[in-house]
């Protein structure tokens, strides 16, 4: 299905995001014909520029990053539009009137708007505001959505506080936010793995799985983000909204129909349904790192407080683990162990599903782990490992493992990255990728108290980058004899 | 564990069987330090023979087939010796007791024998009766055990006069009926997959597997056997033993404890819950098929009846397919397709598990087929066949496949093959892996009213050779919407 005919108005046009990954994920959408012809793309940003300056730049940019060329490019070049506007003065607003009138009769757009807020996160009440001011907000010719990028607040207050501006102005089903985790083509697979399959169905519950291993690693550092992480860390960064939702799509019911509140039904349920933690859980159940300095590779590397804008005094966690439960009658009993950090030894995002041993023991006391590994990223895919027979005499049983990779079945061209995904289920109106407000407050409503417990009494325990977090994580899980996995980053390759 | 020390009486010491399996599996046991050093072989035959010349053409065989050489081989064959019998005529026995005493006495062990019976099933009464009548069956000084070759009878009533005539001289516990199917490491494999793992254990049952396939499929016709085969037939010479034990071993209750009885208690239940079949029945759920001359790889192949041994008129089947059921609580309703024949496009011997779909598709009504393909020969190994998400936009799910070759977790120096595990657990009086009485008694049962029906009413259907049987057999599976699986011979390769 093809988008409908709509105009895209990005604030924040001149910035990063519109550069790296909008425009570019718009242009593969026109490329590969997923766009009507009828879409125009007005970018706003507060610069001066005429349209065929931002074409230029955009044009730059889609060559270098893109390869793009010919035809296609100038073609989907003359779809781009620009208007310097002071987002932040309402009056200034009234400038986006004739234009976007102009692209709505040019392109027969019947006034379909898709506002992309891709600006900071100050702005997000703000732009709603001063659209509303001049009618823009309006569906009584055309839909009108509006996309907001993550952070959706920074905790329980300001979460809901952006919440009340937004829907002053907008209705939820107007409301889009973003989070490019679940455009990925594995985290959707998530669902389809579970739901499309008599084989992994009749085992997704406490009878069957003994426990769950969600990791979220990466290799790097803060890089030049020191001063926006400082103030975020990896429990905002990280978990509050990625490792939460993926939480949601692995523990979801299947959902009653096939349509965006639907699935957000089920997804929010399990996040209201997250046991919540006392600061007595907490002690237990939550350990806190922060990388020091170390040698990678063979490469010196920084600890977290020497990294530029990083106070020397922080005290922001640049890992966390955490043992929750779903308090609900598929996960009574089942623990699930999130991990996040940075300066871990690999990047890997990656859901380990364990499986109890069978009932009672017929050849072998021990008989290996059975476990499902559904890996997002890198080397998307998914292995199995189970225990078959140790070659020789005997019943023993040796484990081994089936492997799949997603890579096998899809050529770059039918895969569309986390962006274009989102862009296209936007402009289609399908919602259901995207975070709805109960979500976000599930997320918010759980992981306040965490947030409270770090900042009165929460112990931040060092970690050498490298290394797989600090060895109180270890511990907290090896207290129900268990171990993390330590995955290599790439799955085993076939020969 | 290694053997304990026996002497081995091969009859039948001049025969093919001999040459190409039992003394190669010996040699390879004792190469991998596997036989003790007090063990001994002691060849019988009619022909007249001195040690040296039996050592001389074992030598030869050992060298041809088997690489054999040095020390090592030297060794070997110094444990071989032959003493010329005429094993129809029980007078001629005495013959044995002095060889048996040397040889008890210079390899010290304790009187333990291991008899091979290493010929014409006509002479598998008689054998054990001379035996006894010099007293070589008692278990006074050591044990005692007798190994039969397959056919266990020609029809029901041949089987059991067959067992009447054994049990008069040798009990139960001494006779180890070989099968070399149960002797391949993946059919054991198949026991240690269904009881070591928590992630198979739970499905199955008739709550989420829809149905059961199992080939057995050759690419070769009757060869040089016309003879021989067409007094036996598809059914004599693969359903009745190997396909039915397979079908045990897929479906059998785990065992009480792991000893011998302990399982085969298991697969003997199993084969007395097979539903007897009426003539009615088998007008539907018996397909009989008979090859007839095609061209195989660009090359002319006879029909049956035109191969050599084989009488023009003949109405002996090469395939057979038929539609089975277990009735016990895990089966009730499930059906077993099982199918054999010869001339067919691949040589093949698999189980597919085909699951249950979903309880109610959530993406799409086309979720793909979800099965688990235990290949037995040729690439020994496992696949699993699910769905993934279709790349792209939409929730569609898309089949995939994973794969696991036992090839890769065993180097031919850790694997027997089927006749040296089976030698091997007979000297350590480990039975398991052998026919039992009742097993083999309840095979029959089954059987016989279909081998009655083939005599009295069963039609043969032709097949092309090179074809997967008659379009009959299709039909039979079409009824209940269901195809038979055509398998390529080799599993997906890793690239």
């Amino acid at each position: 299905m093809k988008a409908e005919n709509n105009c895209i108005v990005i604030f924040g046009a001149s910035g990063d995001l519109t550069h790296r990954k909008l425009i570019p994920a718009l242009y593969n959408l026109y490329k590969i014909g997923r766009l009507e012809e009828n879409f125009s793309v007005l970018g706003v940003a507060r610069t001066d520029m005429t349209d065929d300056i931002f074409r230029q730049k955009m044009r730059e940019t889609l060559i270098t990053h893109e390869n793009a060329e010919g035809e296609t490019l100038d073609n989907f070049c003359s779809h781009l539009y620009y208007q310097a506007v002071n987002t932040s003065d309402s009056s200034d607003y009234v400038k986006l009137l004739p234009r976007l009138d102009e692209l709505h009769d040019k392109y027969q757009t019947c006034g379909n708007t898709l506002y992309y807020l891709s600006t900071p996160p100050s702005l997000y009440g703000v732009i709603p505001e001063c659209l509303a001011a001049h009618g823009l907000n309006t569906e009584e010719f055309g839909w009108k959505r509006i996309i907001v990028e993550k952070p959706f607040g920074y905790d329980i207050k300001t979460a809901k506080a952006l919440d009340v501006q937004i829907h002053r102005f907008f209705e939820e089903h107007q409301i889009y936010r973003i989070d490019h985790y679940l455009g990925k083509e594995t985290v959707q697979n998530l669902l389809v793995l579970r739901f499309s399959n008599g084989l992994f169905e009749p085992l997704w519950n406490r009878n069957f799985i003994d426990y769950v291993e969600i990791t979220g690693a990466e290799k790097i550092g803060v890089e030049q983000r020191g001063g926006y992480y400082d103030g975020s860390g990896a429990m905002r960064d990280m978990f509050q909204n990625h490792l939460l939702q993926v939480l949601a799509m692995v523990a979801m019911e299947p959902p009653a129909i096939i349509n965006a509140d639907s699935m957000r039904d089920e997804t929010a349920k399990v996040l209201y349904c997250l046991h919540p933690l006392t600061d007595e859980d907490l002690k237990h159940n939550l350990v806190l790192g922060q990388y020091t300095a170390s040698t990678v590779d063979d490469k010196p590397v920084k600890g977290y407080l020497e990294e530029a804008g990083v106070p020397s005094d922080s005290t922001t966690e640049t890992y966390m683990a955490l043992r929750c439960q779903i308090d609900n009658w598929r996960w009574a009993g089942v623990p699930f162990y999130v991990r996040t950090g940075k300066r871990l030894p690999t990047r890997v995002t990656e859901i380990v599903i364990h499986f109890k041993t069978t009932p009672h023991p017929v050849f072998s006391q021990n008989a290996p782990d059975n476990k499902l590994i559904i890996r997002i990223q890198p080397d998307e895919g998914i292995s199995m490992f189970f225990g078959l027979k140790k070659p020789g005499a005997g019943f023993d049983a040796k484990e081994v493992s089936m492997d799949f990779r997603y890579s096998d079945i899809s050529s770059s061209a039918d895969l569309l990255t986390a962006y274009e995904r989102l862009l296209l289920d936007a402009m289609k109106g399908d919602a259901t990728l995207f975070a709805r407000t109960d979500a976000v407050h599930a997320c918010w409503k759980f992981v306040q108290p965490i947030l409270d417990y770090k900042e009165n009494q929460g112990r931040v325990y060092e970690y050498e980058a490298g290394t797989w977090g600090p060895v109180e994580a270890d511990k907290l899980i090896a207290r129900e004899g268990r171990v993390w996995r330590k995955p290599s980053g790439t799955m085993k390759k076939k020969i």
